[in-house]
């Protein structure tokens, strides 16, 4: 269980006796059943028929406008229903909303960076583009689950050390701790987002886990970049933090200087966030977590949302309701900060201790969750667990050809 | 207009007198209101509540048993109702189906073959996973368009010839004729769709015009693939040809015998289609539309739709109803047979002659026209037509940092 306070009112969507989907607002330890407040003539401030269809993406579509107001009379009237928040632990948590297209990005420089040095070790660890543009690709949206969605270890093919293909339950299975961005809309085709107008359509955030296996990716991401490695899951946060609650954690990113962005990434407002991330893993077996790894995300993320949004569209890509982006991993200068197990065991060379196991890359069993907070501490990130389930058996045997 | 007969029964979602969206089926030259027919109990072999969305969505969802009652039924009653055909000239159409994830694939050998020989001259013109797998990438699925949708010509940073970084409308904004497959389902999270049940979830084909900015995407893909350079438009025909339709088009591709592929993308069935394809272009200014491009799908496809579906799966992804895949720019093995300008004009190096306007890549007011029949000519493809609009003016100066 979360204790979300009375200030950071995160949205989730969640069931409890009937099965139904509702809208929730985390109050404590508890959700309060919004869905049923505007069922019954209890929230003045929008149309109640936005908040009853069990998923954010009304909502996503109403505008900053209508976010605003939500916020604000939901700050006040929690107080009043605080007596009828349901326990977390007495719900069943769902995606809170329909995903549109599903973006992510690469915008630490630290993991950038690394990956050069493991990858193409005699060259510039960073590649030409880097420094001029938000690299990133699109994902598969029809893949991201919600945080404690079962991770079934993916099947695909390999090249191994050798250099002959194999195909077999992935052997480098990783995670990656990311950022996410909702994104409201819509927005029309041909018309870019200006960055100035950028926060008119980033609605909250989630923690993100892009699951990835990493042999897959090596062997199928030239030139067309990751598809398979990727696809089989990404793992959300139930919550979504409304942008509002991170305001005060809002603070000047890195310096860019050296080159400076071209004008339409060009931006003075404080676009980074500063939150304190942490990867746990609870190894098969165990019955403890550990933390493996902290990363502050103002230090490691070079591209910021904003940015990012702007990158976005400026080809007049079209935004939608319930579009999301991942800041891609988040690694900080350091390897404990790293957001990978690639980077943390640098490609398996250094096994990390887990409270006294040893990891290279996944193992079946084995549980991550991600967890975070905003800088002071006051509002929580995440979590995103998800556990490791094994391949499936008969089909799945190693084969080369 | 198009003549369809009464033997294609393709599906389109269109609007008439009330504006309200409607499914429909071709007939002649006309459309036949399948909504209509379902509200006034006139079939029978389905629920009726499946066809009266204005979207194929819920007939994707229902399966293929429903798919074939539904053909089958409606290529009886089609002849009852023909006296109410709406003629395609009086209608509006819009997006059949509600896009779920895109992929697109790059799975002509040609088209591959063509680009490593113009971007990698001194190297294998393949690179080493292109004849294990088939390649793909996700693309943008909120930014595709029906057929007749304005293409506005997209802006972003390219490298120019002699190495600055710039920001302008693209100066080489390309086409790429591709056919696409339309999937039903849904498949649960983990369990891969074997090659054996592809039939089960490929509901349909369409013409696909993949929009490519190639200055941006030059820039940009490395290391995660194409993004901006694609995202900004992909459209498709209104029609959607149900795979009954096409079941006479079916042939064996290529062989696959250096390297035979491995057993999840081994199949004996006849899954390469006898399409004839063509690329029609009426530059800005004249009157008249010069075809300029011709391909026959069964040869020019290496890895087929079947084997596209099972690999995209193999990782335990899911197909959601209205998932979308192309099989990537369709080229042959002579350059008139080529699906793109890039090869069509190497590169730019070879104008290619349109009814005596010479042209490298698009300029404002070219108008693109894709079409296709079947094998033997009795079903029509497409059209898939797209007219390029200039960039938005002052926002888009050229810039250079």
């Amino acid at each position: 269980m979360i204790d979300f306070g009375l200030g950071a009112l995160p949205y989730c969507s969640f069931s409890h006796n009937d099965g139904r989907r509702r809208l929730g607002v985390g109050a404590g330890t508890g959700i309060v059943d919004v869905d049923g407040l505007a069922r019954r003539g209890a929230i003045s401030s929008i149309d109640p028929r936005i908040l009853t269809r069990g998923r954010l993406n009304p909502l996503l579509a109403a505008g900053r406008p209508v976010w605003e107001a939500l916020h604000e009379e939901l700050s006040v009237i929690i107080r009043e229903h605080l007596d009828t928040a349901i326990p977390q632990d007495q719900t069943a948590m769902h995606l809170a909303w329909d995903v549109g297209d599903f973006v992510d990005f690469y915008s630490s420089r630290y993991h950038a960076e690394n990956l050069g040095r493991l990858f193409r070790p005699d060259t510039d660890p960073l590649l030409p583009n880097w420094l001029h543009l938000p690299v990133g690709y699109h994902g598969r949206a029809g893949t991201v689950v919600v945080s404690g969605t079962p991770i079934r270890r993916p099947s695909g093919q390999r090249r191994t050390p050798d250099g002959e293909i194999a195909f077999g339950p992935s052997v480098r299975l990783d995670i990656e701790l990311e950022l996410g961005f909702v994104l409201g809309g819509p927005t029309k085709l041909g018309e870019p987002v200006p960055i100035a107008a950028a926060a008119e359509h980033l609605f909250g955030v989630v923690l993100v886990n892009d699951w990835s296996a990493r042999d897959i990716q090596a062997w199928e991401y030239v030139p067309l970049g990751p598809f398979l490695g990727k696809s089989f899951a990404t793992s959300v946060s139930a919550w979504v933090i409304p942008m509002q609650t991170l305001a005060a954690a809002r603070i000047q990113g890195p310096a860019q200087t050296e080159p400076r962005p071209l004008s339409y990434l060009r931006t003075e407002e404080p676009w980074a966030f500063d939150l304190d991330l942490e990867i746990w893993m609870r190894p098969s077996g165990v019955d403890t977590s550990t933390r493996i790894a902290t990363v502050n995300t103002a230090k490691a993320i070079y591209w910021n949302a904003a940015q990012q949004l702007a990158h976005l569209t400026v080809n007049g890509a079209t935004v939608r309701p319930g579009d999301l982006f991942g800041s891609g991993t988040i690694s900080g200068p350091v390897q404990s900060q790293s957001g990978s197990l690639l980077e943390l065991t640098w490609a398996g060379r250094d096994p990390v201790d887990v409270g006294g196991t040893l990891r290279t890359f996944l193992e079946d069993g084995d549980e991550i969750t991600l967890r975070g907070r905003a800088g002071g501490g006051d509002v929580p990130l995440g979590p995103v667990a998800g556990k490791v389930v094994s391949s499936r058996e008969r089909q799945f045997q190693e084969e080369t050809p």
